[in-house]
C-alpha cells in the first residue's frame, strides 16, 4: 500500500464548481496541506473562502503558483493559453500541473505551446462530472464521488506526475480511466458537448416565440428534465463548442440527419418508420443508460 | 360545497400509465363505485388487478361501456377511431366519456364523427402528467397530484359533462385549466413533442454509431437527464408526432433553425454569438422553467 497522499501546497486556478469541489474533497480527505484559490472576481472568491474549499485567495496567479505541489487549472477552456502563459516562468521544477477541461486537443496543444519545459510534468485530465450551477457556491466534497475521470497523458508525461494526479483524483473518491485525447475528444463532442447544443437550442427556440411565457408555463417534467443542461455557463459553453469545433460539428451532422428522418417520416405519415426509430432508442437507452444507472 | 364525488361505474379503456393511475387516485379518493379496464393484453390486465386500480378486466370495450357514468380513454391516440366506433353503439344516455390524448384536435375530430348523440357528453382532456415508464405497473396514486389538466370543450359539450370530468381530475389531486384545442395542440407540439423527438433523435444519432457502447459508457448526467424521455412508448409517441403533425412540424422547423444558427457561429468561430444564445436559453429556462418549480 502506498503512504498516503500528501500535496503540501495546492493551487486552484478557476475556483468555480469543479475547481473548489476539488478542493474541497481533497480536504475531507486530509490529502492536501494548504490550498490557495486563484479566481477573477471577489465575490466568488469569498464565497470560496466562506466554504472553507480555500485557505488564501488572489488574484494573481503567477504569484499563487510560487512553491506549488499541484496545479489544477479549472477556468474555462479559453482561458487556458492565457493562464498558462502567466504561471508557467513561476512553476517550480517539482510542480505538477493538471487541468479540469471538457476537451483535450485544444488543452495538450496550448500545454505545449506554454509550459515549455514543465510539459512533461502536465496531465490533461476531464473530470466527467458537474451539476448545471456553477460557481463555488455551488461546489461539493461529493461531486466526484463514483464519476470517471479522463486521463490523456502523452508520450512525453511523466509517469510520476500521472501517478500524482491520478492519486489525488481517487482520493476525491473518483475512477480514473486513460483514453487517447483525439478519441477523448470525439467521444465527448456526441455525448456531452452536443447534448448541450441540442438543449441550449430547444430552449432558445422556444424563447424566441411571441407566447413564450404561456408555453413555458403549460410545460411538463419532460422539457424540464430535457433541458436542464441548458442552465449550464454560457462563457464555458462556448469555449468547449469553440475548442472541439471539428468532433462537434460532425457529430452535429450525425443528429441533424436524424433529425431530417424522422421529419420525413412525419411529413409522410410513416408510422412504422416512427416506431423503428424511436424503439431502437428506447432500445438504446434501457441497455446503455439504465443499466449503467442501476 | 358540492357533493362529494361518487362515480358509480368507471371504464378505463387502455390500463397503462395514465389509465391506471386515474382509477388508483380515484379509489383512494374514495370517488369511485368499480372499475372495469378494458386492454389488449392479459399481462398487463393483469398487473393493474393486483395493483387493485381496477376491480374487473375485459378486452371488450363495448360490453364493458354499458351501464357506464364515465368513460376514460386512455389509448395510444391512433387506436381512438377503433375504440370510439367500437363502444358507441353501447353508451348509455347519461354517460360521460373524456381522454387522456396528448393531442387534442384530432380527437376532438374523432370523437365527433364516432360518437354521434353521445358527443355533447365527450369531455376532451389531457392531463399533463406522466414518467417515461409505461405499462399498467408504473401506476402511481399521486401521479396527478399538483399536475395540470387541460380541457378543451367544445362549443357542444355539455356544461354538467365537464364539470363531472373536472371534479374527478380535481380529485385525483390535480388542476384543471381549460385551452382552445388549436392553441392546446401548438403549445404541446413545441413544449411535449417537439422535446420527445429532440430527445429520441439524439439518442438513435449516437445508437447508430459504430462504437456507440463506448459512447455511452462515457457518458454523465448531462445526457442521461437530457434523453429521459427517450425511454417513452414508441407506438404512443408515432401516434402523438402524426395525429399533431402540422403544428409539430411547424415546431421542429423553428428548432432546426436554432440549430443551424448555432452551427453557422460554430463553424465561423463566433464566440459572441454562442455566448449570447447560450446567455439567452439559460435566462429563460431560469426565468420560466427554475421559478415554476419552485
Amino acid at each position: 500500500m502506498p503512504d498516503k497522499l500528501k500535496i503540501g501546497k495546492l493551487v486552484v486556478i478557476g475556483v468555480g464548481l469543479i475547481g473548489a469541489s476539488f478542493a474541497l474533497a481533497l480536504k475531507r480527505a486530509r490529502a492536501v496541506g494548504r490550498v490557495v484559490g486563484v479566481g477573477r472576481t471577489r465575490g466568488n472568491l469569498a464565497a470560496a473562502l466562506r466554504m472553507k474549499a480555500i485557505d488564501e485567495a488572489t488574484r494573481d496567479a503567477a504569484h499563487a503558483v510560487r512553491g506549488a505541489d499541484l496545479v489544477l487549472l479549472a477556468t474555462p477552456v479559453g482561458q487556458m493559453p492565457a493562464v498558462m502563459a502567466a504561471i508557467a516562468p513561476h512553476l517550480s521544477g517539482r510542480a505538477i500541473v493538471t487541468d479540469a477541461g471538457s476537451t483535450k486537443g485544444d488543452v495538450i496543444a496550448c500545454a505545449r505551446r506554454f509550459l515549455g519545459a514543465n510539459f512533461p510534468r502536465f496531465v490533461p485530465a476531464h473530470p466527467v462530472a458537474g451539476t448545471e450551477n456553477s460557481g463555488a457556491a455551488a461546489a461539493l466534497a461529493e461531486l466526484y464521488r463514483g464519476k470517471n475521470i479522463v486521463l490523456t497523458p502523452q508520450r512525453e508525461t511523466a509517469a510520476g506526475a500521472v501517478a500524482l494526479v491520478q492519486r489525488a483524483w481517487e482520493a476525491c473518491g473518483a475512477r480514473v480511466v486513460r483514453l487517447d485525447a483525439a478519441e477523448h475528444d470525439t467521444i465527448f463532442a456526441a455525448v456531452s458537448h452536443l447534448p448541450h447544443v441540442v438543449a441550449f437550442a430547444l430552449v432558445s427556440a422556444l424563447a424566441r416565440r411571441r407566447n413564450a411565457g404561456k408555453l413555458f408555463g403549460h410545460s411538463g417534467g419532460g422539457l424540464r428534465d430535457t433541458v436542464r443542461i441548458a442552465g449550464s455557463s454560457p462563457a464555458m459553453w462556448a469555449d468547449i463548442c469553440l475548442a472541439n469545433r471539428d468532433a462537434l460539428l460532425a457529430a452535429l451532422e450525425d443528429y441533424e440527419n436524424e433529425l431530417e428522418t424522422m421529419r420525413a417520416a412525419i411529413e409522410s405519415g410513416d408510422g412504422d418508420a416512427l416506431r423503428a426509430i424511436f424503439g431502437r432508442a428506447r432500445a438504446a437507452r434501457r441497455k446503455w443508460l439504465v443499466k449503467k444507472q442501476d
